[in-house]
């Protein structure tokens, strides 16, 4: 072990000018023109993986762009890992705020500039690299282990779910590592051990067939910009509590233990509304913004829509008015159990004069929450430590990886979160970055996640 | 005169001949592909003047479409009139939706179909063929007449303001005549005399400084989607009453007399709704729908923009949330002071965890009112039971004219509203139409209209 431990050590600067190639390929997703560099990115990971000692490894196609895949399986009786990321990247837009171009990587400070650094393609290389550690030094790895690499994450992975049903045999692993997320500050390796869920509506509301005159018809119609903005008014209180009926049942109660650790989490609620930029925080009275990150569920509107939006003045009295409405869910809520009982809500909410549609939009995300003393979970504590020479903590993310509730559900297997971001890193925002302390610390740890896993027994 | 009545009558189908020529010109003003035929509908309109014995004829630039002008003014030692109305018109889309084309005019049912046939054109016309059956008929006119036909009506009159002052001299008048209104059911001719008045606003609501993460951040952030809509619900009680501190403090009482009035028009509630295809009617407690509509002011939102509007779903938390709303104002209300109070009292309403902005857009529309027994409305009062062969009743219209206060100020003359439309003949929509019975009846009361007001001393 310390012999791979002590190639990571040895190629550390080496290690930074091969990420710099991967992330020159400008592989953007959501670009039809980049469709070649799509492919560019993925003949890159394959080329790389046969390099260093990965088998089977194939370009798999879906109906947009491609997985790339690869094994190693020869751990006989060892668990199977398989291994989470995806190597397509946000556009780089607006491109002038960049200090380097997004696709000329550049070091500066210990930090790599260059789209895709943190999100994700850094934090691939970082699995692939602790991989040829073992390979290289020991001609064999401690446990089996598959990669699953996407090219569709930033587009919201839209065939990835019919990819891990069709191919439920190849994917098949002991236990799931995703390295897609960030820590929660510089120096505080943390393991990711939770995700909101999600539901999300439009809500359609009609005063009349047509827009009309607001000086000929107003005052006598129906505004059904006002009827929503009453009907969304309904849906929180004061406090900011949502009033759905039945909303809060299923919420699990914080213990006192976790609201503690959460506490002691180095978190500035002063730093966040800083770099948000807002005149202030506002949340669910009787929380911490960290509670109410992780912890609570959320309603918020997410677009509005009425009348004349155009530049200037125009008196329409307008015919129809749409927002769109979505609710993140934590444990243990049920989708379709908040699917319903909001769609019952806003009806009843509706004035009579008039016509409301409710309709669901995208797929559902369930909530996730994995017991921080997993056999598995404890096996990662204990590899970041050794990798970050630091007890990881445990935090949780408001966001939902719609990855997550497919693989617990087609895999059954449990997901470790093994992440090296931070927040600042402009993941999605120009000068994305990626601290190399951390990259090295992620690489080690990695390399110890193996040797950890092998020890452990899995069901 | 009864020899410029019989020239009316014997000419009633050759006049729909010549109007259908007027309207075969697609002089659309908000589309500057129609540039060339705003000029032809300007020069088929001097031309027919020049013919019918009109003088100087011209057509005089304004910073966008011409404005055309002509005179007559021999019958010295009498009141000068000024007729007022506008020869473009408004796109024709969705074209589908029409029964015969748009600029192809036909007639059906004693109805003649074609953009413009009610707004404008064919009112403009009826002054025409008046002015003509008297000086083709006796060689002069009973009053000074002045035409001032607009090109830019449809698209606000931006340029007509500055026109009137520049021309003031060329203008002066002891009356003027506006035709470019409706009737309130066709068999009741009607006299307009009051309008609403206008102010209109923009209000931002900023939370951050750029979009985020519904994930993320969402349930720890000001959503000023939300902000935006507790800020307007509470701009209006349950009862539909503006809640604008001193909002109503200007606004006349409707005396028994005029309440019993409106109350014994022809106007159905019932035809409304199913007009407009509204679920149900909604206003003011306390008032009736004409009342609603004529008498009393209004706060309705013109628009509402917040996040992502687009197809299917985004998880974004808007950093910014945009709402327009416009009030119509009636006599004695005051727009700087309604203006003031309502940017006063939305500030208060902001709550501190955004930013707020009020913006103030378009021209100021003061109410207007004009007495019913003023000696040149009941000279028009004459004139229409005389060419409908009914008295009038006198209407109000919930709409705002913007050239009525420039003209009110600046030539200090009384309006006079000779308006032939009908309710449903679909201006600024698709089968747009004028009832030829109406147009017929309309040339007699202007041809009457010379003759009464000949007789009235104006000061």
């Amino acid at each position: 072990m310390h012999r791979a431990i002590a190639y990571i050590q040895e190629h550390r600067d080496a290690f930074v000018e091969e990420l710099k190639s991967f992330l020159r390929i400008p592989s953007v997703s959501t670009k039809s023109d980049h469709k070649g560099d799509i492919q560019k990115a993925a003949q890159w990971l394959t080329e790389h993986m046969q390099r260093i000692g990965l088998e089977h490894t194939q370009i798999l196609p879906t109906a947009g762009h491609p997985i790339v895949y690869a094994d190693w399986l020869h751990a006989t009786g060892k668990p199977t890992a398989l291994i989470y990321g995806h190597y397509d990247v946000q556009p780089p837009e607006p491109l002038e705020l960049w200090v380097t171009g997004p696709f000329d990587p550049t070091v500066r400070n210990g930090e790599l500039f260059a789209r895709g650094a943190v999100d994700d393609k850094g934090q691939v290389f970082m699995h692939l690299k602790a991989l040829e550690a073992h390979l290289k030094t020991q001609g064999c790895l401690p446990v089996n282990v598959k990669l699953l690499i996407e090219g569709e994450e930033e587009i919201g992975s839209p065939n990835l779910d019919r990819f891990i049903m069709e191919q439920k045999d190849l994917l098949k692993a002991d236990v799931v590592v995703i390295s897609d997320t960030a820590m929660i500050a510089k120096g505080v390796p943390g393991i990711t051990h939770g995700l909101r869920g999600l539901v999300y509506f439009q809500i359609d509301v009609e005063g009349t067939k047509s827009d009309l005159h607001s000086g000929g018809f107003g005052g006598a119609v129906v505004n059904p910009a006002f009827a929503l903005a009453q009907l969304l008014t309904q849906l929180k209180d004061r406090n900011g509590r949502i009033t759905v009926p039945g909303f809060y049942d299923d919420v699990r109660r914080l213990p006192a233990e976790e609201r503690r650790a959460l506490a002691g989490l180095p978190f500035s609620e002063k730093k966040l509304q800083k770099d948000i930029g807002a005149p202030g925080l506002f949340g669910e009275k009787g929380f911490t913004t960290l509670e109410r990150l992780w912890t609570r569920p959320t309603l918020e509107i997410n677009g509005l829509y009425s009348g004349f939006i155009g530049e200037g003045a125009k008196t329409v009295l307008p015919a129809r008015a749409m927002a769109k409405i979505s609710m993140r869910l934590v444990p243990n809520q049920d989708p379709a159990k908040i699917a319903r009982a909001f769609t019952q809500y806003v009806k009843r909410l509706s004035p009579k004069t008039v016509r409301l549609k409710v309709t669901e939009l995208s797929g559902r995300g369930t909530p996730w929450l994995a017991p921080t003393n997993h056999p598995a979970v404890q096996a990662l504590a204990r590899a970041i430590q050794k990798g970050f020479g630091k007890k990881p903590v445990f935090t949780r993310t408001g966001g939902t990886i719609a990855v997550v509730p497919t693989l617990d559900r087609l895999l059954r297997a449990p997901i470790l979160f093994l992440g090296i971001g931070l927040p600042d890193e402009n993941a999605h925002a120009p000068n994305e970055k990626l601290d190399l302390d951390n990259l090295h610390h992620g690489m080690l740890s990695a390399a110890h996640l193996w040797n950890e896993l092998a020890e452990v027994i899995l069901l």
